[in-house]
């Protein structure tokens, strides 16, 4: 019985194509800029998502810690949102390791108000760190996986450009953003300072993300992947599995919005609670539901799923999250979804 | 004409008396622990608050920075109020030195509740910064001075405790807090792992602060006073001052509280907005107001009392803190005022 | 023509043997545990070293700085050698993201004598930074590739010891040590607190190395390496090429270090001056030399030398590092180091 | 008995003349700029060394980490001479708070030389560790209180600024060698980017430093200085102190080398070896001497000049270090030398 794997969109696992790219892959010493993939890899980026240059990091957090210390001095601030990966999930790195300072907004829509951006920069004075960055977060993983748009991300990128920020975007799915407005990438990443976009999400890469900027920005940045022991040597395997993956597992993104949604509506007519994405913004590749205080709770749950081949995220006590993804199809997704509805129910 | 200054209660100048103390102070190098005035003031403050021992620091921010360079590791985190000095109004000192996250809490009653300590823990997981500490501050400068009362106190840090934090009290006006609720200092300072409260403000010494703790906790904490630079020579002077304030001073902050309650009665009767502190929490010696849309802004009305010799914070655009202490009488207080209300319908 | 690549061991190119074990690898989601390939390399690694526990890091770097964030409190200081490679060449991490203060010594014969060990440990003093670690690197790169005798590293382990220090081993080439010695290696890694070993250099995988520890160690690191961006998802392909690098290219290092003599005695017997290692201790797989006055220097040799496919690594003006390695035999090597004399001769 | 204390010349006690000047010091709340004698010292400051402005800090290692701070972005390098105060004796805190990286040079002649300046410059790599800051000390306590002439400091000044770095001057004592050179102090601090010189040691303040440099470097400096709690109330009363001394107690200093010189014959005299300043330097307002094996240790004789009324500091089990200064005359000096002598032979 094949496994339907719920728990996140980081779990695919590269098939017989991929794998085959993989065992092909030209690779050199990339600490010598010698690794052919690598840097395929990283023209290809740059240029997908509108930035003159791009940096294969191990992964988006380091993508993001790389980008907090290339972007900020210790002791400056950073406006973030209250439920951002980059505050909530990551360590808090961004303080233990650049030493700033987060001031934390409002992002139940997404990214923060323009107006929540403006209120947020005090007056320059001793008493206050200065902020020096805004980071967003699109789609955003613990508000449902939603999609801002690009004139609403847009206005809020304005805004921290008017007040003096850079701007840094996590995009570890910017991709499945784009893909729920219909719009080229460009639209949110070709007009912020830097953006890190994973490869082991929803576009199935076995690993690395790419932190994308200017050239000098770029050039700055390495020496922080530097620091943090981010620099590898014939990482062209990796990196040819993110060039196939970035060529073959983009327009396919859809998809999982689409199982997303027929996920959502066989849990809705079972009346369970879905979590629905607020107005404005669109759903992607995740539902939220919750459980009846009458069945088993969510730890409860995923044990009796489990044992039917269906793996589950207990994120809280009665909520869960499904994430969609390129191992799982509609039929996968119909049966997992099925064997959800029957324990839920099962109590 | 004399000053009425409603800016702090940090702006009080020491007269003759304090003056002569510090005249007549016995002095020593302290780097050597040969001070005997600094000695006699780190014994004093401990026994008052009800801790092992005391460190003698600049200021109370310096307490703020070495209790958490103390307490924590670099990646943890504290819990700290959305208001409180120590996350706004610090420089963000202890993300940049101290490398810690703050996770941000409700204080609107001065300290958060005991749930939100509770809620704000998250599991032990590689995700997730780990609180270490639980920064609690009373009074509670931001949130219109208000003294939060022992009991309410208490269930905080009680809840900090359960949650396997150490629980830092910045206290640098613990001893209003005391004084609106009638009760030894020691009934919010004894329970805690280390308490900071300053000599500057309305105990009228000239600077200076302890930091209060066990024994091993001061000892740890030396080395990082040293590290930020806060070791003194003949501090005694400042120290001697910081005996005198704590033996003279206390007892009369009740009156500041007075003074600024008449103050309120005044704002409130000319139908000026005046900000009255939540119910359960005492008011102590500050009052906040709001200027009508029709008259003068903060900037405007400040400017204008200081022509007439009073002297006030322009906090927000149409907000203004009024603050007592001891270089200020009930008739200084009353002129002040009117001074201001004049102003304020003189548009 | 094949091209000799003298610059590193880094450079090395799997072929279509462990290209075969990488496409056939198992993999999972390392972020949840669940990749087999890793949790094999994890638990092999830690058996090979007499350790609890293993923790695949995308880099030795990676290694090192993962291991003093989780051995050091900032402020602490570390005893390092002066030409170690923590201290040189790894961008002052664990400087600027531990924030501890490097304790020089002489590092002449490979690891700082017991002696130098306990003279730099000050007294217990705030003016003093405390230190915590002592990092110890064989074989040393910047002293000529040696490899210090089990006896004398462990002399200076206990010393580290008995003055309260923990011991990290910078092993990134430890199984040259002890092909060098013909031990086991676990004469040095066992006695140690941690130890990081590469995959990456003579062991030729392309990429990653082990932080090896105490399970309680190893746990607190994994926090550590969350903050830097170092957990991976499908490493598994990363991690099988280490197992098989672990399986098949550790006895073979031999080989590489008699070619690197081979290639010393051709450079002395032309009257070119190489570089011994100290007595006491052994040379492995580098060969430094110095250019006469008269030819070529180091940049134009290398220039020179690249246009007959033959890479050299000008480390200073006339000083050369030579560096063999898996994907270069004795004829390989005859052919490069013959290439190299004609180059320098021909001024 | 009148004690005679060689331990440092931080221990002088004001006499009452300079407790005059503070007990009728104008003050006012510094964090407002609003404390007269503050402003007046950081002017006078700023004037005597031929900077542009000036900052009142807590000491001189508060100066040192606030210019630290001020000067230099986590990661990067500072070129600081093996026994440099702000390296051994500052609890690590440039590293710890800073996030900065000691490249150690040899500093035996006081200030390292110019070549060795330029070698311990990397190229820029991703690998090194970027120097942004030389810091240079004057006069050097930990070699013996060494005076570097004008000309030599300029030598080495001039290398930093070639090689792209500031130059920090920590000239705690740099009166002292203005007075060895007789040359105005600007000659050693108005071509530096920053400088702190201590009030609280020859000067004979009770406490507090000044930092300059230029407007802008200040106005940057107050949010570091901020951020270490470093920011005072009434800091008038020590500000008025460190007027007097400026003015009263910088021209007497050559008599304190003149007793040091006493002292020097004395223990001369007497066949104990005492450590004599390196050609091309001159001594100041130290003596370190050495004790022979066969009399009484260090602590031992510290112990028992105790006793007599004469401090020492014992530096090392057989190394002693004398200090003069303004609490000392010519006649307590020969008798405190001659206790010291007595008991060195009291074997």
């Amino acid at each position: 019985m094949k496994i339907v794997d719920f728990r996140s969109d980081t779990v695919t696992c590269p098939g017989d194509e991929m794998r085959k790219v993989i065992f092909e892959a030209s690779v050199g010493d990339a600490g010598y800029d010698d690794d052919p993939s690598v840097n395929e890899l990283e023209s290809l980026a740059a240029e997908l998502v509108g930035q003159e240059a791009a940096l294969f990091v191990s992964s988006g957090i380091m993508g993001n810690i790389v980008s907090t210390l290339t972007h900020c001095r210790r002791g400056e601030a950073i406006l973030v949102g209250d439920k951002a990966h980059i505050y909530r999930y990551e360590g808090g790195g961004f303080s233990a390791i650049t030493g700033v300072l987060p001031y934390v907004l409002d992002d139940e829509t997404g990214v923060p108000s323009p107006e929540s951006v403006k209120d947020a920069c005090p007056i320059r004075n001793v008493h206050f760190a200065q902020p020096s960055l805004l980071c967003l977060e699109n789609t955003h993983n613990d508000r449902g996986g939603l999609a801002v748009s690009p004139v609403e991300f847009q206005k809020t990128v304005e805004m921290g450009r008017d007040m003096g920020l850079a701007v840094h975007l996590d995009g570890a799915r910017i991709f499945n953003a784009a893909a729920a407005w219909d719009v080229d990438v460009k639209e949110y990443t070709a007009s912020v300072d830097s953006v890190q976009f994973c490869l082991s999400k929803g576009l199935g890469a076995p690993m690395g993300a790419l932190l994308c900027g200017s050239e000098e920005f770029i050039s700055r940045a390495k020496f922080a992947r530097k620091m943090v022991g981010g620099e590898l040597r014939q990482a062209g395997f990796m990196a040819a599995a993110g060039i196939y993956a970035l060529k073959k597992n983009v327009d396919r993104l859809v998809k999982d919005h689409e199982n997303a949604s027929i996920a959502e509506g066989l849990l809705s007519s079972a009346d369970l609670i879905v979590e629905s994405v607020p107005e404005g913004t669109r759903a992607t590749n995740m539902i939220y539901f919750h459980l009846p205080e009458s069945g088993p709770d969510s730890e409860e749950l995923s044990r009796r799923c489990l044992d039917k081949g269906v793996l589950l995220n207990a994120m809280e006590p009665r909520r869960i999250r499904l994430v969609t993804h390129l191992d799982m199809d509609e039929k996968d997704l119909r049966r997992g979804v099925e064997v959800v509805l029957e324990e839920v129910n099962n109590s």
